[in-house]
Order: C-alpha cells, then sequence, then structure tokens
C-alpha cells in the first residue's frame, strides 16, 4: 500500500483540487468521505481509488471485495483534502458516470431548475431515491451534483439513482412525445397537487429557492401544481415540497 | 435615535451574548436579524427594541407603525452581533413569548423528539406553520429554537406558530386524556401512514436524525406511521418525512 506523509505531494494537491467545482468538471471526477457513502459507492463501478487515514482501522467491507487501490495518508493530508471540520480519515475518488435515459424503462422523473442551496439539492436527490424515482435531471442553472454539501446531504442516493444534466425545455418536449405527464409547481396559475391522480408515469419540476420554476418552462408543462398554504407561512422548502409532492403522485 | 459608535459598548455586548444559547435562556431574549424576519417580528408583540446600521434605508414599515426604540449602530457592530457572514444591517432584540396549549381551541400539533439540527428544526416550524398547526412542542432533548440558524431557516414562521418546550410524556397523556390521537415515527412495528385517515386533530411525533423517536414514547402513542421507500435510500430527511406526514394527516 502506497503511503504519502507529505501535504505537498502532488498526488494531494489533486486530490484536494476536487474540492473546487471548476476541477471537478475538468476533471470529470469528484471526491467523497465517510465509510458510509463509500460503501454506497462501492456498489457502483465509480470509485477510482481509497485513501485512508493512518492508524485508521480497514473497513470490513474493504476486506471482503475486490476492491481498488488504496494510500495510506496522515492525518495533515486528511484535513487538506476534507470538506469538513472533523475528517473521518476515509475517501474516495470516482469517477461522474455517464447516465442515459430509456423512456421504455425509465418512467418518473425529478426535474431541478435552478435549485441552488446545496442542502436541498442533496436532501431532493434522497428523497426522489426513497419515493422511487428513476432519473434525476438538473437543469444547467442549478447548483453542482458533485459539490460536497449535496453529496453529504444525499446520503449515497447519487450511488442508487441516475443524475444527468440538461436542457430541461429539451427534456420537456421528449416527455411529451413520450405521454409521460409533466407536472410544474407554481403558486399562480396551478390546480392544488390533491386534485392530481397518481399516475405510472411522471416528471415532476421544481425551481429556484426564491424565484421558483422560470415561467417559460411552467408554459410548456401539461399541469401546474401548488400546494395549500394553510397557516401563515408564504411558502415551503423546496426539498420539503419536492417530498409531497413526489409522495403523492407515487401510486 | 441613539448612536452606539463602539463594538465595546455594553449594550453592544450584551447583544452579541444573545448568539449564545445559554445567554438567551438566562434573559428570556433572542436576537434576530434581516428585514423579513423583523416585519414577522413587529406583527407581535414580542419585539423589545430595533438596531439599524448607520446609512441603511429605514425600512417602509418602519414609518407607519408605532415601534419600539431604535439604535443607530456601525458597521462594526452590525459584524459582532451578527450570527451571518454578510449582515443585512437590521437587527431585533425580541422577548421568547410565553404560550398555553388550549385544547379546546387548539387541535393540531407537531412534537419534536430531539431533533438536533437547527436547519431542520427550522424548516419543520415553516412546514408546521404551512400546513396549519396549531402548536409545536419541543421535547427537552431538542435543539434550541431560538438558535439563530433555526430562526433563519424558519423564515418567520416563530411569530405565526407557538412554540413551547415540554415533556413528551406528559403531553401524551394529555392527549389521550382529550382523545386527540397521537402518532409516532417509526421504522418497525408501524403501519404505512396512507393507511390513516386525515382527522381534525392531531399530534403528529417525529425524532432525532439517527435515533427517531425515543422507544419509551413510541409504547405510548395510539399508532407508529411510517413513510414506504420504494427506492434504495435508508431514511428520509427527518423535515422532508414531516412534511410528508402533517399534509397527509390534513384534511
Amino acid at each position: 500500500m502506497e503511503y504519502i506523509q507529505s501535504p505537498k505531494n502532488s498526488r494531494v494537491k489533486e486530490w484536494k483540487k476536487l474540492l473546487s467545482k471548476k476541477d471537478r468538471d475538468l476533471t470529470g471526477r469528484y471526491i467523497i468521505e465517510g465509510e458510509h457513502l463509500i460503501e454506497e459507492a462501492l456498489k457502483t463501478d465509480d470509485v477510482m481509488e481509497l485513501m485512508l487515514q493512518e492508524n485508521n482501522e480497514v473497513p470490513d467491507l474493504w476486506l471482503f471485495k475486490d476492491i481498488p487501490p488504496v494510500t495510506k495518508i496522515t492525518a495533515d493530508i486528511s484535513k487538506v483534502i476534507s470538506a469538513t471540520k472533523t475528517p473521518q480519515g476515509v475517501f474516495a475518488v470516482c469517477r461522474k458516470s455517464d447516465s442515459t435515459i430509456d423512456l421504455k424503462k425509465h418512467k418518473r422523473f425529478l426535474l431541478l431548475d435552478g435549485v441552488q442551496d446545496p442542502g436541498n439539492i442533496g436532501t431532493m436527490i434522497r428523497t426522489a431515491d426513497a419515493a422511487g424515482i428513476d432519473v434525476v435531471i438538473m437543469g444547467e442553472g442549478s447548483g453542482d451534483v458533485y459539490n460536497p454539501k449535496v453529496i453529504r446531504s444525499a446520503q449515497g442516493s447519487h450511488f442508487h439513482v441516475p443524475i444527468i444534466i440538461g436542457n430541461l425545455h429539451t427534456w420537456i418536449e421528449t416527455f411529451k412525445a413520450s405521454h409521460v405527464p409533466v407536472y410544474g409547481t407554481a403558486l399562480e396559475g396551478a390546480v392544488s397537487y390533491k386534485e392530481v391522480r397518481p399516475t405510472d408515469s411522471y416528471a415532476l419540476i421544481v425551481g429556484n429557492e426564491g424565484a421558483g420554476v422560470d415561467s417559460t418552462i411552467l408554459q410548456n408543462t401539461d399541469q401546474n401544481l401548488y400546494i395549500p398554504i394553510y397557516g401563515n407561512s408564504e411558502s415551503l422548502n423546496v426539498a420539503v415540497a419536492a417530498g409531497i409532492l413526489l409522495y403523492h403522485l407515487r401510486k
């Protein structure tokens, strides 16, 4: 097992760079940390290499599985390449997976239009996974799916649900051609979600925390939905709203 | 209007202390910031004083309403008393309000057992407000409702829904005596939430992010509910789960 001790080592610098979106885009790679996340990642072919801090126990799973190469690192290096204040000392570099949508097989879709908050994006990926969504589609203006905070909030669902980046207008046309009902979310010109019956296939679009779904998108949906507000709050958190709608639409 | 220019002024020190739970508990006060939040707070009797950073415009609402005393402060003081990196420069000191539950009037309750994450607590207060919950009850082991992050996530719902701190066991007995159905949330020994019909009154209990609702509480509920997981995630975020259940139970 290779053992790197200097935080100035060129590989450490490469790992560290993966904390920035620019470098993730450039390399097609991202970094994850924590035993549970890596356990989920190892069920896929996405893991390229593993890093384990000295004096940490080798996770059980690593002993029984044919795993990618492991590099031993120091606690100082852990701090350099971690996105958290108290790193667990277990890391993996993953390749972004190429997913394609097969409309004969995939029936349920969650589309994110301009959602920015990493916690919200991650929580929605986790919720989509729970609700049996087949594919999550990130509109071009949304935050980065491979941001460490997004990955942490999604709690492993990155490795369960295909996530693709695409033009939402184009996807809406594709869904219409395939008779997949497309639902937007809006406060005006919309019907209460309770009026819509659960269906086998659907595409739900949720929008930016402040501005909602873009009006040019809302004009092209089959139906726009709202969630009634019974009290005095102005709106719901977007991840909570997505949860209510995804579970309602699910047969 | 009084004008404080030194960050070492004793009143500045008092405001700053309200960023810690210890001092909020001691004084029965808390500090909020941002124009929107303060606008909501001014609809109640909870605001004791206002602070406005020099060169900031006086919010319109303050001109037309009988408002508590305003102190002008410097940008340096704003930084000292703010819980955010880029303060808006508008602050208020509020008193914690004393709420009492009236079981003839209040019918819908959300109970939090040991929920820790400030973002989750705040999002649930906001969701409870939206779903028409009458009172939120924080179990003794839950995080502080007046933490600045909780207040930010709740987006003003602190000033719409009464929030009380109490012993959940005692409250469950009270609800039972008043024929309010009590629902826990659990992964085992529970029924799917879809099997429960919406009712006029209910008390829903959600639990700690890792450990869930305490088992001694789950033993005393009328029914425990779970949300089916259709995909591969292990669970839902507690605030998302609360949203799904509160909107389902709502008639």
